[in-house]
């Protein structure tokens, strides 16, 4: 089956050999389809024959978002907890722990409607390849169940069973470490790419992360860190040192964190709903961009600092409180996230890669920023399925 | 036909009779729709047989959003704008000189598909009333054609023939205020409900909208005020001094005019998604609720300085950035916005009002602003059919 997506007004491409920038941007473009691939990208006039042709109708298409960090498999929310942060109180890691009770409670079934519940409804706002994390479980047989559950619905599970330190090892945290390279590591490594650790004042130090993320690499995962989300620290360097995929949050950082970055392979994912939704100050995009470092965007969609999963949202924020341009905000959300993941074949339309488009209800990219709040995903195909 | 919603965890009725707050709030509740209103309101238990019954799933169900402040018949659009803005470049009122031009070159028709482009957009976000503005005509015929085809959708047209001085009459802005209170507004003033002005440095001043506002009264017209946008100035106390129903925008207000509101029944209609897009500091909307303020909540849909059509993404921010509550954030959105209009049928879930009922795919109103950008509207009805 060949499908022909033509009269593309502005097509994103993110395939550095079509144009200066990194964004490939094509005009009164078309795509080939071809089973789950792109075949052809081109000008409309050059197009060749498909089985099914759709007219784009002169409006926007781009790969769909990879959206790199997620916490999508957990019981309850937090609803009141935001409620009353928005009323004045600050935000606090702890809060966690509520969603860790809710989780456990929950049988797998409940856990996996949920979980699929919030696949589609990214889909429909065009998110076609998601990351998701472990880390409300916080025993062998909890985490074993959400990095499995994950594993059912994509390739990109992350084991992160250092989310925060449960309450039952409070004042342990180094046992509670012990379990985390021992039993539950041997319990989540079969189901699981990438090892992951929340270093953080509140959460684990840096000798204690590097244990972790060292134990997962030793068990062939790969790593990535949360560091830096609610004052500086060293998580940014020690994920640079470990040659982590990607260091996630990243709102205070040094300048030698900054440089550690440019001058590494890791890319910096930031989370605007985190600041969104615990009012912390937006990190500065522009200076990070402007200094070399490679960026993604993450929702980060999770019960306690960040329940949106829109990326259209957080390239809006990007643009309006991070300093990045549109274009940077789009490549930062699909291939962006693709670098987080280590991944060539997702946020990039050209021949070889998944046919995962969307297609825009608007002319350019820029609308994602210009018109916040506005479902603007008109329709959505991955791997050449259309699915929204 | 009778349609009773049951099963619904949070009501908000915004009936002050309900509850000592003026949300009206019920928890397991249902609404009997009868025709086109709302016949009864209650307990689950307490519910009246019903033709049909819609199970609300243990869901929200707020009013339909009343957006009482749109500009939404206009030709074109400046994204391209908005992305420079977004690199730096100041917002200046003269961009909507660009949108006259593409709104005097396009047809009716094309005007019409546009705007009901719009609308639709809007139902899907769960707005069931919308107020909507010329402006973009400038000339007696345009105008007329502006309010005439907004007209043909909503009964809260404004005619705002003063929303800037075209080109054509730069340097002569008396000869264009005396165009706007002579022929224009004899053009439109049979198709209007309100008069509106631009009351603000670089539009209009005190006396040109003393003088539009004025000859709109004496035409039957009920005035509404744009004032202190961009910075402080006279129109709010205009505006009360006149017995405006709302004065919208608001940014840059003083302690003289938010008395004056305090004092008034004036509603201050706040529009962040103005202050997104302009990268302006977002009003305190904390402080003037405090101060006794009765506030709304609107999108102000235009191509240039918001172009939003998301209440749900207006209440997010307002919780976020203006310092509001959700609950009020939502009263603000719904009967706030009935205020602006002074509307008692709708904003409110009360026997005898209109049966606009906007059902959430949320436990909680609290999640259009804990989960921003995100669609979280499920269903809505207006005049009790179904119509997203």
């Amino acid at each position: 089956m060949t499908t022909l997506l033509t009269n593309i007004a502005e097509l994103t491409t993110n395939d550095p050999s079509r144009t200066a920038d990194p964004t490939g941007t094509l005009h009164d473009a078309a795509v080939l389809i071809d089973g789950g691939r792109v075949a052809w990208v081109g000008a409309v006039g050059d197009a060749p024959d498909a089985e099914e042709v759709v007219d784009a109708g002169r409006r926007a298409v781009i790969p769909g978002f990879v959206d790199s960090h997620s916490h999508l498999v957990f019981g309850g929310d937090r609803a009141e907890e935001f409620e009353a942060r928005m009323a004045g109180q600050k935000y606090a890691a702890g809060g966690i722990r509520s969603t860790v009770a809710a989780t456990r409670a929950a049988s797998d079934d409940a856990l996996r409607v949920r979980l699929r519940g919030f696949l589609g409804e990214m889909l429909a706002q065009g998110t076609t390849t998601v990351e998701i994390k472990s880390g409300y479980g916080l025993s062998v047989a909890d985490e074993e169940r959400l990095v499995r559950l994950a594993a059912e619905v994509t390739p990109e599970v992350t084991f992160l069973g250092a989310h925060v330190v449960p309450a039952e090892y409070a004042d342990r945290a180094d046992d509670y470490v012990d379990l985390v390279v021992g039993p539950m590591l041997d319990a989540c490594a079969p189901h699981a790419k990438w090892i992951d650790v929340f270093c953080e004042t509140g959460a684990f130090t840096v000798p204690q992360s590097r244990r972790v993320l060292e134990a997962g690499i030793a068990r062939g995962l790969a790593p990535r860190v949360h560091a830096s989300q609610l004052g500086p620290g060293e998580g940014v360097r020690l994920a640079v040192e470990l040659g982590a995929a990607s260091v996630d949050h990243g709102t205070y950082l040094t300048d030698d964190d900054i440089a550690a970055l440019a001058a590494s392979d890791t890319v910096l994912t930031l989370l605007p709903g985190v600041e969104f939704s615990t009012r912390q100050p937006y990190p500065d995009a522009r200076r990070l961009i402007d200094a070399g470092v490679t960026v993604a965007l993450a929702c980060d969609t999770n019960p306690g600092s960040s329940f949106t999963s829109s990326m259209p949202f957080c390239i809006a924020i990007a643009v309006r409180d991070m300093g990045m341009t549109p274009a940077e905000a789009v490549w930062a959300a699909t291939a962006g996230g693709a670098g987080a993941l280590r991944r060539d074949d997702v946020g990039i339309i050209a021949p070889g890669a998944r046919a995962d488009l969307v297609l825009l209800d608007a002319p350019t990219r820029i609308h994602l920023a210009y018109r916040p709040g506005v479902p603007l995903v008109r329709r959505v195909w991955k791997d050449g399925v259309p699915v929204a």
